[in-house]
């Protein structure tokens, strides 16, 4: 390991042997914290070449069991978002997509920071489980065709290994190290494509789209030599996605949207463009356009909401809740913040908007806190609207005032009001296909 | 911590407060391995501006305690080499500098790979013990002027700390940590001045003299930025120095040099141009040249063998062991080595030597081996001497024939004989004052 982390300090590239053994070493334990995190740094300063990357992502794929899906005839998917406010868009999407024939087996995270995480959306809903073994998850694959889970320890292990030392040594950000973390869970889930969704914005890890993109290129060019069919969708994260930000408010969204509700139309759009991209790969729609419009047809048949009842159903969860927002967990405080002027929404910055969620009690700041799922903001008004003097903006909820405090002093200065409508700005920024 | 790791990750410099923070941290344990081993290899990659230095070199000698010298009147001075093959010099010097009426306390290491160690050496001797406290350190210093002794907890612990994770993760080599490492021990010793050898060829670190010389550049720089004195000589390191290799037989070697005997004229000559400017840096000398003079007069005086003798016998060795080199310990087995044909020596590469040595017993490829004091070699040909076919070029000593073999297959690489004289190489190839 010694000589490894020396080649790598000195800039050269490691043998794919060299990647297998230490993706081997970190999923068993075998080589100490202290010399991974090493390792670590020495590439997040130095970085990998791409067909390193390519090998350290299949041998951290390999490094535990992997999802064998070989009897499901249809087509295995999956997306992956790099995170986001408002960002529940996999609630919606999993069972959309299973409903139009694709075989969905998602893979997810909880949430850290001001950005939500899906598992902890649907631990929500009264009895869901998302502890899942893999024998757990392929009957559900089979009968539903979607299914929604945390990391095991038995898949990827290498993965979780180092993302707990990168999280430790701040060594996350490293683009070959990003790209290996999020492309070995998706290889170990066994799948034929993936649509990725990087996030640009206040509210996103890149406020910046060159960065972004850079990310996005990398991601989707070591799939290729991964042989895993990947198309990347750089979309805006400026303000939050959107009505609503909590957890079981993301929950109230997927279920709206999936009844046909069109109130939140960029959500709609991202969820479409998606989605319109997985059913194409999958070979069910001539193009990305004929596949958002094969599903905004399974939407307004209600086919698409049956199939969100069933998933739901089968991970162990209470369907009433979906079928009467009413009986979804909500904070028992709430505060309407009114608009100080008339005028234009000129901004509403979705970082700050998800400080604003994670204080009411929707996030986390460490792994360690427990969430108040019915915490969250519902956004009235979105960037564009006109609104008048008094207005409501937005409704916070949170479990007392103490909380509802925390959360007006972030949202206070998360939106401007102009007397000028603000330009209108595009959600799918680009597609790198 | 994580902060800092980022800090420097990207490049920036930290504040004095914050090089306080990590150097406490690493000696009280509060921040775990791997997170300082990833702040380790961005200092490795990122470097460190000369004040950063300064001020984890401060940092690093106040993380424990510091000898506390102000009672005794002397100067007070020490030497430290970067290391060499044969470079047992602190045998010799510390006495004959402590008397020309200096203060030496010598804080010193033992040997890792193909360089011997101080202590090592010194614990050749029968009874001798080098594991002493500062409450013990001081008495000797002030009835004999100088003392030798290891690392211990309580000095620099924070240096400790951060050797050990260095060696283990390959970021031993970055020159800001191998200035902080050096400087930190002997400013935790309380001295006046400091004159460093930095060895320079096949046997030293640095093989190059351009980056020995950096690395000179940057102990100078600090040490003076510390208002510690400070000077450094590049010496020649291609050959081993002197006439013996091995624990025990470089204890002989000390004793013969201050009996008088000049056969190991480079020895002599950097124990002069050393042992000179110490005596010249702590007043005692007009120049570095009148100190070595006065040097040369305390030993054909007998002074200085008398000294050492002192300094043995107040350690607890026993001194009959330098009065009679028979008693000191030999390995029983022993070969010859002789010249496969005339000329003159052209190349005794000091690394291969040192290779030999530890193949024979004389020293350790890991820290936990354990040593055959009586191990090594007996050089009787130096570069530039004429030998006849058949010649004794020189001696191997080991505890059985399978150490010999072993010595010998790495010792009949290391010589070169021709039939032109090579030409004349200095031993001080530059004084950095």
């Amino acid at each position: 390991m010694l000589e490894l982390i020396a080649d790598k300090r000195d800039g050269r590239a490691h043998s794919p042997e060299e990647l297998r053994f230490i993706a081997r070493a970190a999923a068993a334990g075998s080589v100490p914290d202290y010399q991974l995190s090493a390792w670590l740094m020495a590439v997040c300063c130095r970085g990998m070449t791409r067909p390193e990357t390519v090998e350290l992502t299949r041998a951290m794929a390999s490094s535990g069991r992997r999802l064998n899906l070989r009897a499901l005839r249809a087509p295995k998917l999956d997306k992956h978002s790099t995170g986001g406010v408002g960002d529940g868009i996999s609630l919606a999407l999993a069972p959309l997509v299973a409903e139009a024939g694709l075989v969905v087996p998602m893979m997810s995270g909880r949430g850290l920071g001001h950005t939500g995480g899906t598992l902890d959306k649907l631990e929500a809903i009264r009895g869901l489980r998302v502890r899942l073994s893999p024998a757990e998850i392929l009957p559900r694959l089979r009968s539903v065709g979607a299914c929604m889970f945390g990391q095991t320890s038995s898949l990827a292990p290498a993965d979780r290994k180092l993302y707990q030392l990168r999280d430790a040594t701040a060594t996350i950000q490293s683009p070959p190290l990003v790209v290996a973390s999020i492309l070995s869970k998706k290889l170990a889930e066994d799948l034929d494509a993936l649509v990725l969704d990087v996030k640009v914005g206040s509210g996103a890890i890149f406020q910046d789209q060159r960065r972004a993109e850079e990310l996005a290129r990398e991601l989707v060019g070591t799939a290729r030599g991964l042989g895993l069919r990947c198309v990347a969708l750089l979309t805006a994260m400026e303000q939050p996605l959107g009505r609503y930000v909590g957890n079981a408010l993301e929950i109230r969204q997927a279920v709206e949207i999936l009844q046909g509700d069109r109130r939140s139309a960029d959500y709609l759009e991202v969820l479409l463009a998606l989605g319109g991209w997985m059913v194409h790969l999958g070979g069910k729609a001539k193009s990305p356009r004929d596949g958002s419009r094969l599903l905004e047809g399974l939407i307004r048949s209600g086919r698409a909401y049956e199939r969100l009842r069933r998933l739901v159903a089968a991970q162990g969860g209470d369907v009433r809740q979906l079928d009467d927002a009413g009986r979804l967990p909500r904070s028992r405080a709430r505060l309407s913040v009114a608009a100080p002027r008339r005028g234009y929404l000129s901004r509403l910055d979705a970082r700050l908007v998800g400080e604003a969620a994670v204080r009411l009690g929707a996030g986390r700041q460490t792994m360690e806190e427990s969430l108040d799922y019915g915490a969250g903001l519902v956004l009235e008004k979105k960037v564009g609207d006109y609104v008048r003097r008094g207005e409501t903006l937005a409704t916070l909820y949170g479990a007392d005032s103490a909380r509802l405090k925390q959360g007006l002093e972030r949202f206070a200065g998360a939106f401007s009001i102009s007397a000028r409508a603000p330009a209108a700005r595009p959600v799918v920024l680009k597609t790198l296909a």
